[in-house]
């Protein structure tokens, strides 16, 4: 049974009847939406639905749970499953799946669905997430309705009893939150290091001998300012654990809390890392690319070129040799331990190592 | 207990002696057999083996299965688990499992360890999938059952009830069936596009000028046709999302079925763009490779020998200068993004991220 | 409730505490010990605590475990968690759980926790593995901690009966132990070829022509390397394969287990595979980084000036061009097949492989 006939009713109803269940739809007019739902849906009053069906698929916003109070009597002993989410997170005081569990005390509600939006029930979930999180407080009903998900194509995730209810709705609203500030911060030192290298390598020459170097900004400027905001980054992932260890020194105790600011750092250094890794593969992939440059080649056929009219025959400098040498040799190595770093941050390869080889590796 | 004396029965048992259960297997000439069978391994009459054992792995063909139809009386109460697999996808109408729990109703049926190879059994689940998938519609066998997959070192998913042992049954069958058009769409791209530039880098100069660029097959030619073949993928991976959304403005609702081939194409999507992907990563590999080559050194000496004869001294082309810097940049920016949409197709992180944000990612 | 005052009592009190529930913990010496808990958890004496208590923390060592024993009249009936964790691997005959459970046979007991360190307890399951794994012969005991571990922000995973116990505690004494061996066979092919390749490209000439090649030994002479580690541990992959099949054809069966050396070398074959799969990729990266070093740049410039002070004009050569085009693209198809390798080694993305799939690609 589907109650509503929303957008997200609509489409758990298409999605129900592909998947060989049968579906009847309660509605308050269900002459005049009949013809929004499929042909194999039966739509009728919601009591008459109510009664027909053992799961209740509670399709309608928060705001309208109370006026389902005329059906509590039909509504006894049914499952009901609360597919709802919020606009806000944590919008209201408790989940609504917990407000519809105090409505019908007499039946089994189930929250699930939530996490999964309509145009993935109507098109079957194809690619990106296919779990679809479930708790309730009763082990049979949550089973039943898992039953149903797996029958739909979807992974059922048992998230435990009715108290998840709360995470499981404020999951959908979530847009990579620990990722927002590392973001900025990457983004702000890159701005601020890159100004300083334009006018180093740019500006500077351009005043002072009148050279036109611009050609240089897409490539060689962020080239180098790539590895800056790379090191600080990677700085700022060790940074704070030393500050922590600090803090507990002085204080003499491992249990006191840290300071608001220390524990969302220590809580983005995973963010932070990744992103140092990224810009340090960047900047390996443009200093690969350095001798493809038409610019690359022309100074070398130009000193090529000075050398034979001039019959100097021997540039060789073994100190510059030994710096470029070494240079590359360190930043290979660096590249392949933060690699190291990065793949040990994959959810199914941290999940197979225990706490002493994830320290170990870190 | 072990019903059947093949291949598969005889990876079991040495796999369950292995793990320490008491294996007892069922033969009809059990003299003959024993010798097929670890030491450990008691080897008796069918009839004897059923009595002996509370868990049975049937461990037959389907075509057999009503061979056993004499051991209905010994059988009932027993735990049977169908390891059965078919040779062909929904060969039958009814699941093997399905079809063995209909004629042995006193029976519980579960359907386990099809998916794993003989091979895997005895030799232990060392690498690759060490997943058992379980469908049976009692709770209890499910556990006892699950717990025996945990023993010999597999993992048990539960798969839900007995619905589920066809989706079971096919899976062994299965052969990366969402790659093969995507595949054999990109081989086909690939060839159209190398050929057109194989005529007009090599053929078309050596007629027209008798020049000799064979060399240039096995790196550049093959440099400029992978792009080509990337761009035309990743116009394919979009395109269809877009058809799709004119089919729903044009007949004025989301609620209507996509035409057949327009599904098949949004289903290969995620194929596609990793193709994509893959071509544009080789791209970038065989450009970085394009300064190391011979050829290329030879021709820059060449112009250096000839500039330096005849006293030329600059030969620097601001325009190409910047049409090389920005191509560049432009293509490390674009595979760095692409690179994003590769990862967040692995499937632990596609699981990590909720609706929204995949969406925001893709 | 909490029994036992160490680190991991104290860190397990405060996430308890901070997770919402009401924590009581159980000292011998109460008055001393209650400033080192958080206010929030009331400390008292043990029969008090257990009393209070329907979940119990068993934080204590194993060997302390017979002091409990005058608590076995309060204990009945409730549910005891063993945390305990051994210093060496397979340290008992039986599970520090298992020898709790026989201790206490009118208590359920449940094996958890253990593979969590204090420092994770302590600030909250923030990178790495958050799962919990917990075993238990009771299914109603097992739901309750998992529920708890859940509202801690763990993931609880069921391992079953309690015959995982030892299995649960072995796990997080392990430090990666299927890669000792491949990383030393790495490091000793690693040494073996590097010390050829230093006589070769830079002693050797240094004795007999006195030439000064040094500046070849941190990128030139590692380059060369690497492909020769890299291609030995690919052959020693493939190689116990074939001398298991060459085993199982000259016994005449496949049912004999293959001495230990070889089932050693067989249950290491992916670590080597992944080895051998960064060697070829850091063999890659070296390559591609040859022409950025100035060695390259001078001694191109010096050919360049010679050619043009002699007037030589062309110095093409077929042959080598065409060995180098070769050579490279040869190259980048042996690391883009070897790249799908590694990726399918993902442990997520070989579970969502069946088993003739995985074969197909290996």
């Amino acid at each position: 049974g589907v109650l509503g006939s929303g957008d997200f009713a609509r489409s758990l109803a298409v999605r129900l009847v592909c998947s060989g269940f049968k579906v009847v739809v309660g509605s308050r007019n269900p002459k005049r939406k009949a013809s929004l739902f499929p042909a194999a849906a039966e739509v009728t009053f919601q009591a008459e639905a109510v009664k027909k069906a053992d799961v209740i698929f509670v399709a309608i916003f928060r705001e309208h749970y109370s006026t389902l109070c005329d059906l509590a009597d039909v509504l006894v002993g049914k499952i009901l499953v609360d597919v709802s989410n919020n606009t806000e997170i944590n919008h209201h005081k408790e989940s609504n799946a917990e407000y519809l569990a105090s409505l019908f005390p007499a039946c089994t509600v189930v929250k699930a669905f939530n996490v999964v939006s309509a145009w993935t029930l109507q098109s079957g979930a194809r690619d990106g997430n296919k779990q679809v999180l479930i708790c309730s407080n009763n082990q049979e009903a949550k089973r039943t309705v898992a039953e149903i998900a797996r029958v739909m194509g979807f992974t059922p995730v048992d998230m435990g009893c009715m108290s998840s209810a709360c995470e499981i709705e404020n999951i959908p609203l979530r847009l990579l939150p620990a990722w927002k500030i590392p973001i900025f911060l990457a983004l702000g030192l890159f701005l601020c290091f890159f100004t300083y290298n334009l006018i180093r390598q740019v500006i500077h020459p351009y005043i002072r001998e009148q050279k036109n170097k611009l050609y240089k900004i897409p490539i060689e400027v962020v080239n180098t300012t790539l590895p800056c905001v790379s090191y600080v980054m990677l700085s700022l992932v060790y940074l704070p654990g030393v500050l922590a260890a600090c803090s507990q020194l002085y204080y003499g105790t491992k249990y006191r809390r840290f300071p608001d600011w220390l524990d969302q750092w220590l809580q983005h250094r995973k963010q932070i890392g990744l992103l140092s890794f990224f810009c340090a593969a960047l900047h390996a992939v443009y200093s690969l690319c350095l001798p493809m440059r038409r610019s690359h080649r022309y100074l070398l056929i130009d000193t090529a070129v000075k050398q034979a009219v001039e019959k100097k025959m021997t540039i060789w400098v073994e100190e510059e040799v030994w710096r470029m040498e070494i240079y590359i040799s360190v930043g290979i190595i660096a590249l392949g331990l933060l690699s190291l770093l990065a793949i040990t941050s994959l959810p199914s390869i941290a999940n197979s190592l225990n706490w002493r080889e994830f320290s170990f590796i870190q």
